[in-house]
């Protein structure tokens, strides 16, 4: 069994990227440049968009951190994307989800430049993706294809089964893994909480991708021996063994399924370091876009 | 065995869409307009090309058929294609495909404004699509949609087998079953070139998409009892019985497959009408949202 070491990914494909912008900058360009939008105080948002940010420096980009007050009104915040959008020196925002319920999230995503869109969110990108067109890939997903890259797991004709048919991990992953493509070419089968007989179905599966947010809900009694596991999902669960109280759970039961794996990411350390890797790879992107 | 009758029902959704347009004129108002943007002398281009014109004149769209020689310059097309983005009394057009080679089909496309683009083609579309947001369904996987709609064809829970990954109907087609509506709600495996003992995935399913050009590839021993089956394919095949010396053949051989499945669409008959259904539903909608 391999681990499929996303923190380490992580850390090699940054230090690419931080060379990158090195000869750019020493080239006398500018180097690229992320905003983050944050409504409210959600702990939870800030500590995401507060990694992004800090990913940024690690890697030389600029980054911007706005924060906004949750009282913000739907048309400011759309006054602040319209302003981003046409700012010239900056290459890619995101808005963090989720947004006070007072602002339709749709009408936001919908107002983001396509070509700032470094989330991969709005639908010229995610129709761009399907088309196999050029486009910035989600970033959970994107990961995961970097992952599979790099550690040269085999995808062409692989049955891979999706559980979880969320916009921006599920239903990209089964649309990126049967694309003709390296990695790609899988025999796709997404799932979600319509489907019947799971269990039957995973065990048909070289590789699954658990991305349905319920912890350890994938044992080993339902994966076959060789199976690739990628693990999506990481949940707080309560743990009085732990000193914080809790620990960090992905969708996958560990201890029963990783022995059955050829490849499997850990949780934390798995997918998770590779969505960041992501947006960066995005932006840069951007960036280069722009010139 | 109940047969999807795609020819039928075709008929009445043209005699609703025709009523539609009738009570729209009633009303002074003007009726919808599709043009068509044929490029060059194709035989089958052109019969597909006026069979769409000819379904206008039968619900009392306004259409108009644009002939282009096929030394028409990529510029004269993209400027072609800013005309009619621009024309205020003209609600959607298609560009008949496939275009001489010297013209880059991707840019063509693109170039259609998202608004008028009633094929479903542009990536804005298509991402509207896999979002659930309002969007133009592409035609063939639009009319399959209303058809099981239409015979009220259980799809929740079912596991839908799309054999054919093209971007005109395999990929549409599994994105659009997945989603959480009516139609809708399946567990789908797109399958293609690359999958591995398709005989045993189709075998099963309790749907079946077979969309993939092959003529009577779909056998009776591949189908389970009680499947539904819906044949995207039409071919000309040789066949010295006909006068005309050819019959035209499904992706499906009908004679082993029909036996055993609860529903089937017949080639010719089946999807193909509905095809053109859905351009006709896509002008109305591109109509009534010009309002």
């Amino acid at each position: 069994m391999t681990l499929l070491d996303g923190l380490a990914t992580s850390r090699q494909i940054k230090s690419e990227l931080a060379q990158v912008v090195k000869e750019m900058t020493e080239r006398g360009e500018r180097p690229p440049h992320l905003a983050a939008v944050l409504v409210g105080n959600d702990g939870a948002s800030l500590t995401y968009v507060t990694s992004k940010v800090k990913s940024c420096e690690e890697v030389g980009f600029r980054s911007t951190l706005i924060q906004k007050d949750a009282s913000i009104t739907e048309i400011e915040l759309l006054q602040l994307i319209a302003d981003l959008n046409s700012k010239a020196d900056l290459d890619g925002y995101i808005i963090q989800l989720p947004l006070p319920k007072h602002i339709d999230e749709k009408k936001v995503l919908l107002a983001v430049d396509p070509s700032k869109d470094v989330d991969g969110f709005h639908p010229e990108n995610v129709g761009r993706m399907a088309l196999g067109l050029p486009c910035y890939l989600p970033a959970t997903p994107g990961g995961i294809l970097e992952l599979l890259r790099r550690y040269q797991v085999p995808t062409e004709g692989k049955h891979c089964v999706v559980i979880g048919r969320s916009h921006i991990v599920g239903l990209p992953m089964s649309i990126l893994l049967q694309r003709n493509r390296v990695p790609g070419n899988c025999t796709v089968t997404i799932t979600h909480s319509k489907t019947k007989d799971l269990d039957q179905i995973c065990k048909q599966a070289d590789i699954i991708v658990a991305a349905l947010g319920r912890p350890e809900f994938l044992k080993g009694s339902m994966v076959k021996d060789g199976a690739v596991v990628i693990d999506v999902g990481i949940t707080r669960v309560e743990d009085s063994s732990k000193k914080s109280g809790f620990r960090l759970a992905g969708d996958v039961e560990f201890s029963s399924v990783s022995p059955k794996c050829s490849f499997i990411t850990p949780v934390p350390g798995g997918v998770g370091p590779m969505t960041i890797v992501t947006l960066l790879q995005n932006t840069l992107q951007a960036r280069l876009a722009r010139n």
